[in-house]
């Protein structure tokens, strides 16, 4: 890979135009560093093109000259995967200007959306056309479909709906090549071959440039109904679930496992919490059921199935939309109140569902165990068997903990997720963050077919170098070299 | 590629012991030729590993001596996928012996099948544990879950649970460098880069061999009711479709459209068929409804949601579960009555679901007005935007028209289909039978990426050769030579 020439900048300035093509500091800058803060890079230029034939011509040119193109949409990423390397080589290829909802039909049930178009937009266009995109997170207001994509972006609504996988029909998008795939007619049914729209769903932008998305829509939210729920143990929080789903059929979309230890951080640290339920409980469960327009509210239905069997300590139905609201906050400020109490090393991991509830307890202890004075903070999407596991620093310790002792804590976890057969990366991906476990635990086979199909697809290795796939082995390198 | 060697044969021998190893004529050549009786070949031996070991180590010699494997399940593919080519160098790996059901767990919804499980007996073992595969089709007899995750299988409840994508959680695969990738455990969430068991899905074996999968189950069959509607066109028979889902949610399992004139076809040559309505009416649709043990029935709802609106001429519903099965055997009887009607020409193709009703009748006018005499023959899953789109030889035709005029005729069946958008495989695959026409109609970029991948993963070619990746174009191959 190589630094742009001087006729190539000026080749993709003249095709891009002022709007397009800029080389200014002050533009540049806030695409150079991940939103928090952890990755800094540089950059050559960043070009946004306008259009999927600008695109292509655009890695046309990088692909003959070899320069390296970082793809970027609202610069979200939890892993340094949109973030460019130090080198100044590569230039960052912006989606933001398409950003176009080229198609949205209420009948079929799907929306036509360029990679550009930010997904609180896309929320409010499936509404106003009477339907919902079933996937939110909190990045929102910035993420992008194209980034939502090429992440297999998961999120709050994943236990009904899926992540991005199930939710994509099919895609357009700019090979390494510059070639233009389209896939975008969804098809129910296609036999012809490999899945390529799978396979770039979640590639992270290192097999091509996604332009384009046809996305599932859903029918729009009728009733909602959100209850705080206080249970004595993970096992008890799945088998309620369970229990939820026998009898509520698909209303339930979401069921988030908060253990005691993290309300209480909430409630020490974020002004204006307050307990949802007179007396404390070890584990504690929101719940979300929701139906759609035109359909009887969920509510009674959830009242009667949290009453039947033995299973629930303790429960409250939010009254009103402020107090459902008042206890989605008090979920999502947990990594808010965790930050301000101290330093913690985080794991967005995930194993089999009805492995979790035994995971949580047994890794916990494992790893307190093992680091004496650490506190194990593991709550989020039970019943996707990915739960965020936290471990704070023993108490007093400064922010170095981090890189230090918290290094060997995330190494502990992980080993734990690898040999309960998991995934060190359930919903946030590999970037660049995560890149050395990857390499440590990935596995050999998979690790090997992941970089054969990245050398055939991007044999100049121009897109999104450094990120996902993890370099061979030093041996396997002095081999090749 | 080569032929095996007499050492290698011997190696192979040793290895997989007389019940994993033969080469006596009689014991092949049951799996020498497709169960149409379409396409012949050649083999130097049959293989049967017993364990995903025995498969691995198999691959490894085949691929230390360069030996072309064909895996083979129940031998039932409908595109000659699983039949060698004539060189006679080529070994039948079949999966057979590996035919145990690892584990079913009804509260996780989930069996771990290896390859060589038939799929009707899966359907027994989740029966008799209250659970359902919702995955059926003609061939449950003969057809395995290796084969059925490698074409992507789809059948009559697609349209409620998908294909085999929707349903694997998970596969075990030995690589072609004989490298045994685990992607076994169910995962709901798992960002680990490039979802190799999406890629392998649909794969026909190209890119390595299936040895388990885990796949989702959900609950058994309460109670069904089953309708045959009378309707005047395609695009009243969509709208009812979606009149159906609206007031009934998920419980429409099957929704087949079939025209009066393959009702005809079927009554003139099935003895024993009768017509279900009293009128003849331009097309009609089966429909199947299902609920859950312990649901109520989905009868009522059913009836009402047909009584609703002015688009049903006329609709019955079956009184027994034998009148149940009378309808479908008038949809499942369609491919017998034509066969003996007279030669014709099929198509398993999809178009964009709400693009079908238009396509059936303007594709229909345009076939029959290029070809006078010709009678369009279209039918099944109207849902999924997948017709069998037949073309019947003008009256008194003999068989030879297949390959003469019908040959053209396939052709322009397949130019309007990829000028809708459309799939020229809906369901069947590619394997030998359709390579000339993917080949032609599949597109520069998707081509060169299909050939990249099968490169990279198997770059001595040694997976299941001549199937599903068109060879380069000739200018190309002197290019490589």
């Amino acid at each position: 890979m190589a630094a742009p020439s001087p006729a190539l900048l000026d080749s993709l300035a003249a095709l891009l135009g002022p709007k397009g093509f800029t080389r200014d500091c002050d533009a540049m800058t806030p695409w150079l560093t991940d939103w928090r803060g952890r990755f800094h890079g540089r950059a050559a230029a960043l070009i946004a093109p306008a259009t999927r034939e600008e695109v292509a011509q655009a890695v046309r040119l990088c692909a003959s000259g070899g320069v390296p193109l970082v793809p970027q949409g609202g610069n979200t990423s939890m892993v340094g995967g949109a973030t460019p390397d130090a080198s100044g080589h590569a230039l960052i290829l912006s989606l933001r200007r398409m950003n176009r909802i080229r198609s949205l039909d209420p009948e079929a049930n799907l929306a036509v959306c360029e990679a550009g178009v930010v997904l609180a937009n896309l929320h409010e266009a499936a509404q106003a056309a009477g339907r919902r995109f079933p996937l939110s997170l909190a990045a929102k207001g910035s993420a992008t479909v194209g980034g939502l994509v090429s992440t297999n972006a998961g999120g709050t609504q994943v236990l009904r709906f899926g992540n991005m996988r199930r939710l994509v029909q099919g895609i357009e998008a700019v090979l390494p090549d510059g070639s233009l795939f389209d896939g975008l007619t969804a098809l129910r049914k296609d036999n012809r071959g490999y899945d390529l729209t799978q396979l770039m769903i979640g590639a992270e932008g290192t097999l091509g440039i996604v332009t384009a998305a046809s996305l599932k829509l859903v029918p729009a939210i009728g009733s909602r109904v959100v209850a705080w729920v206080g249970l004595a143990t993970p096992v008890a929080a799945l088998a309620l679930l369970r229990q939820l789903e026998d009898r509520m059929g698909g209303a339930v979309e979401s069921f988030e496992l908060v253990p005691q230890g993290a309300l209480d951080l909430v409630l020490a640290h974020i002004p204006g919490t307050r307990p949802p339920l007179a007396r404390r409980h070890e584990w504690h469960a929101l719940v979300e059921a929701a139906a759609p327009v035109g359909a009887p509210s969920p509510e009674p239905a959830l009242v009667e199935a949290l009453g039947a069997g033995e299973l629930v300590e303790d429960a409250v139905i939010a009254a009103s939309e402020a107090q459902a609201d008042a206890f989605w906050r008090l979920r999502e400020s947990i990594a808010e109140a965790e930050k301000q109490d101290g330093p913690a090393v985080k794991h967005d991991i995930s194993v089999a569902v009805p492995d979790m509830p035994g995971f949580l307890v047994e890794a916990a202890a494992a790893v307190e165990r093992d680091f004496p004075g650490v506190r194990v903070n593991a709550f989020g999407h039970l019943g996707d068997g990915n739960i965020h596991f936290n471990v704070r620093a023993p108490a007093g310790t400064d922010a170095g903990w981090i890189e230090g002792a918290g290094a060997e804590v995330s190494h502990r976890v992980y080993d734990l997720v690898t040999a309960a057969g998991g995934s060190i990366s359930a919903e946030h991906g590999i970037g660049q963050m995560k890149l050395g476990e990857f390499a440590r635990l990935g596995g050999a086979a998979r690790l090997a077919a992941l970089r054969a199909i990245k050398g055939a697809l991007d044999p100049a290795g121009i897109m999104n170098p450094g990120k996902l796939v993890p370099p061979p082995p030093l041996a396997e390198n002095r081999r090749l070299s």
